[in-house]
């Protein structure tokens, strides 16, 4: 089997960076698949920012819904970098597709790989409870994916400042 | 002595299953103290999913504000599991009741127990400050209960998509 | 060279009470570089608590922006905190610098001091996307400000309900 990553950190903690360096470290060629879709010119601005900051090496397809499916039709090849599941998740909850169906439907996909994966997503939940209903939805679905995601996968990665914190596999917990 | 241990995390990162994992390995049968009150329709559904996800074993109490007492009550019996710390910060606040006070009192009572205790706690300081006054205080207080109560648990786990980061004891820091 | 290390957690997350203490360890009577200026009754309250609880011992300055100079001039003598960088972003952006000019010097400055320089900061990207789009850029820019002086750092701490975890130099990345 392909090994699997998860790298999990803040905004602009440095998790695509390092996620793409590890991608880098197991293909010479890796494919990116982005989640993202430029829907606005703030997005689309990011978006070309990252592209720009890849640089050459990378093949890239946009795949804002069907991660699973794009997983499959990838494998086999170089490694695959997946940025990132909170937009993903975002999509899938603009699609009116079900995160409690979805999320586990990707996690069996990413565990069942033969090629290398290393999936980016993001931590929203260590701040204020948000007075939107919707975010606290969005908050606790997103939390709920990571979860599911981190169980099927090899290792995970919190990004702290652009420096790595190894989370699984983890010290024993001896009581 | 019991031993202590406090779980904290962000919302949805696997603190609250994390802990009971560690409860049940303590005890057979452990005490779940639930700070929760079901106030309005989505914090019932809340309360309601996590009883059911726990399971018969449990024995479950209802404790919005009198942890130290009934901590105290139910000593020499199997594990305690409270859950959560920054629930029952909003009860005090609510009841007019000085965390500054009560954070420290909550402290010693963990400290002297002498069947094994284990609370869950929510980071809730890592987004941005707060517009709102009484969110930035509830922010700040939350973070100063996690404090005094870490400062007397005999072991402190950060809780990241599920898989737990050893915070204390941690390693010497070498200058 | 002096060593230099990054402490950077969430609000009231012991991150301060952290550095000081690593400070004292590097020199008996540090200098205090402290960013906050007392423009409003709730952050005077702030600076004047945080001023009485690190006691006598400490030289003050504020600099609210010329960072890398204030390193600069006190460099030779005992160790510096610097608390916090992310109020200096704020001001930075309050003054009209640009971030993307300060955070790189100041990250030079770090690298090149022969005395001991400590430096606080804030996680603020990890809670729920904020709906305003000037606390959207704060968070970007305080994230990449973070990134960059860490990458100049020996090392970098992430404290967690009072207790440091050590990010930097962490742990070889094996695949």
């Amino acid at each position: 089997m392909g090994v699997s990553i998860l790298v999990t950190g803040g905004a602009r903690s440095g998790k695509s960076t390092l996620a793409e360096g590890l991608a880098l470290r197991l293909s010479p060629c890796p494919i990116y698949i982005a989640t993202a879709e430029a829907l606005d010119g703030e997005m689309a601005a990011r978006i070309a920012a990252h592209r720009e900051s890849r640089g050459a090496a990378w093949q890239t397809r946009e795949v804002p819904l069907d991660l699973s499916d794009a997983l499959a039709d990838t494998d086999g090849g170089p490694a695959r970098l997946v940025d990132c599941l909170t937009l993903w998740l975002s999509n899938l909850l603009h699609a009116g597709r079900d995160p409690a169906r979805e999320g586990p439907r990707l996690a069996e996909a990413v565990a069942a790989q033969s090629a290398p994966v290393v999936l980016v997503t993001n931590e929203v939940g260590a701040g204020i409870v948000p007075e939107n209903k919707l975010a606290r939805r969005f908050r606790d679905e997103a939390g709920r994916l990571n979860q599911t995601v981190a169980a099927r996968c090899d290792r995970v990665y919190l990004s702290v400042a652009g420096h790595p914190l190894q989370v699984k596999p983890g010290a024993d917990i001896d009581l």
